[in-house]
């Protein structure tokens, strides 16, 4: 079969009573849009007050640009394997893939709806109980399993392989580590913030030291990332998380993923200095923003170290000198890309509404300084900083 | 067509005859089996006393083992396609391929055959003028262009993926990175070294460090790598140079090239100490070597930046403080390699001749000390040493 964009409900709908067994064949199912669909279309399918389903289909272009820029559909594979591969180690913390179709480039999984995004939860200063430590438990589960670590040397380089993903690597490579540290067109800078980017653009030191995570970006296939992990990518509720859209995920280093998500917590740390509402009230979802970060590493740390103790075959990996080096490597590179994601998501492309959302532009500049101070913090002073103590300690003391 | 070996010297000239037009289609030919031939079948196919070129063929499996140790044949079209893409850049450097047939596994390539194998001419002490200038050029131009200094992403990924090369590099692995580092039954000690090698085991500082490399031989996809480029890979006359054998081509860290013909000129050093003849001529026979050392590295240096300078795209990485931070990287890599190709050549299963031929098993203990004093000290002030004068000072302190 050749792909054939869906082009109305029927297709949508046949699509998932042909492919899967979680509708009686005849069932009179609604399908509606959802998602902010810039490059996919994703549909919700099912009955109406029942159960329902998720169809993403992917286009061989930007949906919102159209034919001029296109994306290769190898995306929508990439996702499902890799949703398949986390659901393997972590089958509560990702959507079920029900069915993928190569040809139409297509998946049908289970519906999330119940979940909030995380970024808008943030926002709205909820305390998610188990956040952290769900996250901690995915990236320790997800990232171990997939590194030289456990895989025999022949796995491991067919997953590197298998994951080659250039179009989406691209994407990051643009908009991480080289847009932010240069005037360049693509950047949404603030203009009551102008001069602090251009304070940056001048400073050699640190874009030698995001040169450096560049560099290890592009070549250190350490293990199977989501490649994504923003605060976009969570859906939590009360009781659980999901982690979702992993179409940028590839052999990467560790540190990437954790720092992303870490980078997000604190850019909604920053966000809540000028957010709307009561100080006190602000000030204390700040603390728990900053032990959500160290339950987090807490949580990765202790498991990752439990794996390479219990599981790893090679000796070279399982002994205590290394796992001790290994894991205060893993925090160094997780502080520096946590450093590039806040620096990029303030002056780079891409914003977020947790620092966005301030209307005033002073006030959401004097946020985005702060957002900037942490972010070269991090990346100057990765090698230092020695626990997630000593950075929460380091985080308060800049803010 | 299915794989088949050559039955016949008529299978191997008709192949040749075939597939080429080197030579009149009705020559008659005669074929010499050469090589050491432990894994593969070489031949020298031509006209008495005229034209010849080499064919050779690899086996699914390991020769002098047999079928029990299977081996995959795409090494063949890794070695073929390695020794194309360095001639294109380097055609003076390697043989011609004029063929490669992927079915019967097997390449008919140049004839270098009044060219002297590196190891030999090293242990006669012959001065080769544009050794050292001539691999420094073969480093600098096939590894810059084949990182991501000079491909764009897109075409280094696909490197990446066509160079995956599984179970060459798992032999590489093990030789390297762990049988020297226990007392392995595949190693091969002198018994006058055991106390050493015993001493060696026990430094858990030394292991970490070499479980820190072998950690950055298996993911860190820096440039296109010969892989095996000890001194038998090189053959020399008096005017040029030629690297052969890159069956072990795989896209990994800079620095692991360049280390490991380095630590071959500095194993035949040690061996110097103790091989046979006069004293003077071996002690400026060991200073030749380490003129040799500092001529590659300046020569690799030089060129690469300068390639840097003027060819490479990404602002990243063109600029003066990221490539004088990286040539530091590439140096220390290098010397952390080279140092743990003479420990493996000391005390792994493979041992060079440089040493080995010194029959007297007390003098040779006294240069596979020396070997190991330098390769340990190598790896432990890799991050220290600032240059290769410096290096050569302190070899010259070691010794």
């Amino acid at each position: 079969m050749e792909f054939r964009k869906f082009d109305s409900d029927k297709d949508v709908t046949e699509f998932v009573l042909h492919n899967t067994e979680l509708f009686e064949p005849d069932t009179q199912l609604t399908v509606s849009e959802i998602g902010d669909g810039n490059i996919n279309f994703i549909y919700r399918v099912g009955q109406p007050g029942g159960d329902s389903v998720i169809v993403k289909q992917a286009l061989p272009y930007v949906r919102i640009i159209g034919e001029g820029w296109p994306l290769s559909q190898d995306r929508v594979r990439i996702e499902a394997e890799t949703l398949q591969y986390e659901g393997s180690h972590c089958p509560d913390l990702v959507p079920t893939v029900y069915h993928f179709d190569a040809d139409l480039c297509a998946i049908v999984m289970e519906d999330i709806g119940q979940h909030e995004n995380l970024r808008h939860a943030l926002i709205a200063r909820r305390r998610l109980p188990n956040l952290a430590s769900d996250l901690g438990r995915f990236l320790a589960d997800t990232l171990y399993h997939s590194s030289d670590l456990h895989l025999d040397s022949h796995a491991k380089k067919e997953l590197v392989k298998s994951y080659i993903n250039p179009d989406l690597c691209k994407i990051t490579e643009e908009l991480f580590f080289w847009d932010p540290y240069c005037d360049h067109e693509r950047n949404s800078i603030n203009p009551h913030l102008r001069p602090y980017a251009e304070q940056l653009w001048a400073d050699d030191a640190l874009k030698l030291e995001v040169y450096k995570l560049k560099r290890q970006f592009l070549c250190d296939a350490e293990a199977l990332l989501h490649g994504d992990l923003h605060a976009g990518s969570v859906f939590a509720s009360g009781s659980g998380t999901k982690v979702i859209d992993p179409e940028f995920a590839y052999v990467g280093p560790i540190g990437f993923d954790i720092g992303s998500i870490l980078g997000n917590f604190l850019l909604n740390y920053a966000g809540q200095a000028n957010l709307p509402g009561d100080l006190a009230e602000r000030r204390d979802y700040q603390a728990w923003l900053l032990d959500s970060v160290e339950t987090l590493w807490n949580t990765f740390a202790e498991r990752f170290y439990i794996h390479m103790r219990e599981k790893t075959q090679d000796p070279s990996f399982n002994n205590e000198i290394y796992r001790t080096w290994y894991l205060d490597k893993l925090f160094a590179d997780t502080l520096g890309y946590a450093g590039t994601e806040m620096i990029r998501r303030t002056i780079g492309l891409a914003h977020v509404a947790d620092i966005e959302s301030i209307e005033d532009p002073q006030s959401r500049a004097n946020s985005e300084k702060l957002a900037l101070r942490i972010g070269c913090e991090l990346i100057m002073a990765r090698d230092q900083i020695i626990d997630v103590e000593a950075l929460a300690q380091r985080i308060r003391r800049i803010s």
